[in-house]
């Protein structure tokens, strides 16, 4: 009963228990703050969602009854820069010339959503998931690509890692990460046991590299020693940043494979994602081992490639990226092959899903081009923000099944915090945009639980989506009344504003708007957390020091 | 055995049997004239072909006998400008704001096809899968609107059913037929024992109806009587044209429920296609209920509909033809129920696609917009011919399968030509462009025998694809040399010419056009067939008497 409780508490905002001066049970009773249009939907389905929370929670108590009391594991895959339809889909598949013939076995055993929304980039995406808030909130804007990058999470904000820890879990992180470069960022200080990733994302390991500086693939960036005439800074084009490391909470983390003096080349990137990948199935033997249910983030790098060198190319399409959907999907063949042979599989929440659109812009060698929605990776447009995804629950979520309701990345936090019985410890003191969305992952289609999604890019509110209706809104001064808004079931492409047709919700979104901004005087957006890049990892290569020494002096002449 | 060598004769061109003297004998000797470029792959693969031809000539043995040397019965169900991806996949059907539940499910019983290819319009569609040709070789060439045409399809062209009947099939025709109105091109004339359609297609049941100018949904072709000022000639906006006729082959046609002197109403449209709806199943079961091998071809006129008058709107969407898809997809649900109530599901091939790309242009009220490709009905980009399709043979064709292979829509002829074992019956003295795809659908994807086609509008070429890569043809007297060649792989929305890194493709395509064009010596393209509109129609009203004599006066005047 707990459980419905706890959900009752949230989502209808009634204080059950009464205030016993103990600082959790006060955190407990009262309910989570969520974003102003969620109270608009509670004022009308609160008591039937109630009712639908009670039959949740007896079903949950069944399955950890059945599971001997233990809570189900969780396994999160994050995919990065891979667009809607890209996977999951036989026929999709077939138009783009590849195939994913594990991953859409997985999506046959899965509930597959159609219209989630991530953040159009990869680093807000991230935050949000691990966060439950929309990613302006904590000022967590867009991916910074630059090392050392001085900034990062802030250690005050919440990770699903931390929930599950106060319960229990354990938990790990591999792969991906991309939340900074400061010490309050980093997973292993962030709710994870441990970590293997990272320090930045794929551009420097891909990009920055003397094969590409060779291949001309990035002349911008690469460290062009072939062509010095003119260059009078050496630090436009830097090297030496931290690459990977591993890191145990409470420890100072340790860089991998990282030699003094050597240049960066193609080589270490494919190691780092070789060592990911079996990492990611060794942590997850270790962890299945243990009596303790396991928390086991993924965020590959794969597909994300630039070049072709060493490769072995054998699809149709043969993109960069397209070919490393093959790489991903053996591999991920593997994991979900794994986790079975744990005998653990029926009692762990397996989540797939990418971090936003194609990253795809003027780059045909990628293998990718738009393909349902418009637009690509940064964008706000459809094609953006809505991804793939799929999550599997053998005996729970029924298997070989779809959903069209909205569903916002962040709302895993918070239903994945309610499926590990965690989600008393999601803090009260801050808007939670996240809702529990487990009455659609039990019930299916149709059982979601908004019809709303405020869209940033950056800190900018570039769109807010109500049901099929999506208004995009003009940049400040521009004039007001004629909002374009789109139906995005007649209108895929968003290219065909309402006007006269739209008139209702044309004129209900700016109220929309205001609610949602007005939220914001009572619990304001944070700013920028700043801090000493590279803080807590051992041992840093001379390079790296050289690099955080032009890092300090521009510093000190901007501040 | 018969089987087989029959496959070989048409495959690899080795004639087996010596002459006799005997026409059908003559005829059956002689390899199928197939276009220029598959000659290309028969040199290079007709070996193999032979062999896989060997292995699936018994296997139909096998079926037949396991049927008591019955062959299989085939429906062919052919949907009216749905776009690609609008129907059979549930993630796209919620990005769309529908459902089609029955034709979802009956993809999962059959082969799904991702690279079908129609014609860009509806009549030259149904004249290939009729002819199993081009139909700019029977001039066939786009769909003609106005009433009376005038023309249609040559009595000298051999269709399907033709070539079924010559092997004892009960053949029967309901829905739309959209290959002119002249005696020689109607259905009971070619081929089809009896037939239910209309005589012209749903533009003017739909559009030029009294409702129609009430609701000004189509003010430039609707009556117009209430703003008689300037108007001259009557027959701008004619009436009286015939409706739906039923026949019998061998009789004069009658026209169904059309009453002298009655204005025409979206009533009678809707009678129209319940009536289709009720007739195919009791033909079904008809049929069914015969000793004899059934061929029931059905062209439903649904989901066109351009109104939005005495409709129970039930989708998100709303659209006035995404609405008439779960009208439609219900019906499907019944029609295949009602096989199977028939016992005879096991040995029925059927056969479920649609006819040409979305006719969205300009209309946002059909709920319908680009989705996958670029273009719309009508275009030769891939929006406009590229089209779901799916083959269902229980324990002959494995279920839910896919395949990636370039089928044409002429394909069809030749292939249940073949699996009727009628195929000796297909003409020898013409170009039959549809080749035999018997092995795609026994083996699988990668078993197809093409990787060309040519794509015409009306009477020019206007694409040429091989493997993924496709020309679009310039016009006549533009540069030739930079040829833009799209790959459909990287590029689905074919919007980015490969310039350099195409060089190979942009040089080869003309020679492919070469080839095509000049097979065209030996067989020429038929010109226009004309005739008398509305021979062999019983009684006809006073109104189409007038509007044929209307019609006969602008003749005269122009020959």
């Amino acid at each position: 009963m707990m459980m419905f409780n706890d959900a009752l508490r949230i989502l209808i905002g009634v204080t059950l228990l009464a205030s016993t001066g103990d600082a959790l049970a006060q955190q407990r009773s009262k309910p989570i703050q969520h974003d102003a249009e969620h109270y608009m939907l509670l004022a009308q389905h609160g008591e039937k969602w109630a009712r639908e929370d009670k039959v949740i929670g007896a079903k949950l108590a069944e399955v950890r009854k059945a599971n001997g009391g233990k809570r189900p594991n969780i396994l999160f895959v994050l995919i990065d820069d891979v667009g809607f339809g890209e996977m999951g889909d036989p026929v999709l598949n077939h138009v783009r010339g590849y195939t994913t013939p594990n991953i859409n076995a997985f999506a046959r055993e899965s509930l597959t959503f159609s219209r989630m929304y991530s953040e159009p980039t990869c680093t807000p995406t991230r935050t949000a998931l691990l966060t439950g808030r929309l990613p302006v909130r904590s000022h967590m804007l867009e991916p910074k690509i630059v090392p050392p990058e001085g900034t990062g999470l802030h250690g005050d904000e919440v990770t699903l890692a931390e929930l599950l820890k106060k319960e229990g879990y354990n938990t790990a992180h591999i792969g991906k990460w991309h939340q900074g470069d400061i010490a309050q960022a980093a997973p292993h200080n962030q709710g994870f046991d441990t970590a293997s990733y990272p320090l930045h994302n794929q551009a420097t390991f891909n990009f920055m590299t003397i094969e590409s500086e060779e291949d001309r693939l990035a002349d911008n960036v690469a460290t062009r020693k072939t062509i010095p005439n003119y260059r009078m800074d050496k630090n436009f084009r830097p090297a030496g940043w931290v690459l990977g490391v591993d890191a145990v909470a409470g420890e100072d983390a340790h860089e991998w494979g990282a030699e003094a003096g050597k240049p960066l080349d193609y080589a270490y990137y494919d190691a780092l994602n070789e060592r990911y990948k079996k990492q990611v199935i060794e942590r997850l033997n270790q962890l299945a081992a243990e009596d303790e249910p396991f928390f086991l983030n993924y965020w590959p790098q794969i597909p994300v490639n630039f070049t072709r060198r060493n490769r072995n190319f054998v699809t149709a399409n043969g993109g960069t990226w397209v070919e490393s959907m093959k790489d991903l999907d053996n591999h991920l063949g593997d994991l979900f092959a794994a986790l079975e042979a744990t005998g653990k599989a029926e009692n762990t929440v397996v989540v797939v899903m990418s971090d936003n659109g194609p990253m795809a812009q003027a780059m045909p060698e990628s293998g990718y081009s738009q393909l349902v929605f418009r637009g690509f990776k940064g964008d706000t447009t459809e094609g953006g923000i809505r991804v793939n995804a799929y999550v599997r629950w053998p005996d729970v979520i029924k298997a070989d099944t779809f959903a069209g309701d909205i569903v916002y990345c962040g709302d895993w936090y918070t239903t994945l915090a309610t499926i590990a019985q965690a989600d008393k410890h999601i803090p009260r003191d801050r808007v939670i945009d996240g809702v529990n969305q487990l009455a659609l992952l039990l019930n299916g289609d149709g059982y979601g639980r908004r019809d709303y999604h405020h869209v940033y890019e950056g800190p900018h509110l570039k769109a807010t989506i109500k049901e099929q209706f999506k208004a995009h809104w003009p940049a400040p001064g521009s004039p007001g009344f004629a909002l374009p808004v789109f139906d995005l079931y007649r209108d895929v492409k968003e290219t065909k504003p309402l006007l006269a047709t739209g008139m209702w919700s044309v004129a209900y979104f700016p109220d929309m708007r205001e609610r949602h901004m007005a939220l914001k005087k009572n619990f304001p957006d944070r700013g920028e957390t700043r801090g000493k890049p590279y803080e807590g990892i051992a041992k840093l290569r001379p390079e790296t020091k050289a690099l955080l020494k032009y890092y300090y002096s521009a510093r000190k002449a901007a501040e």
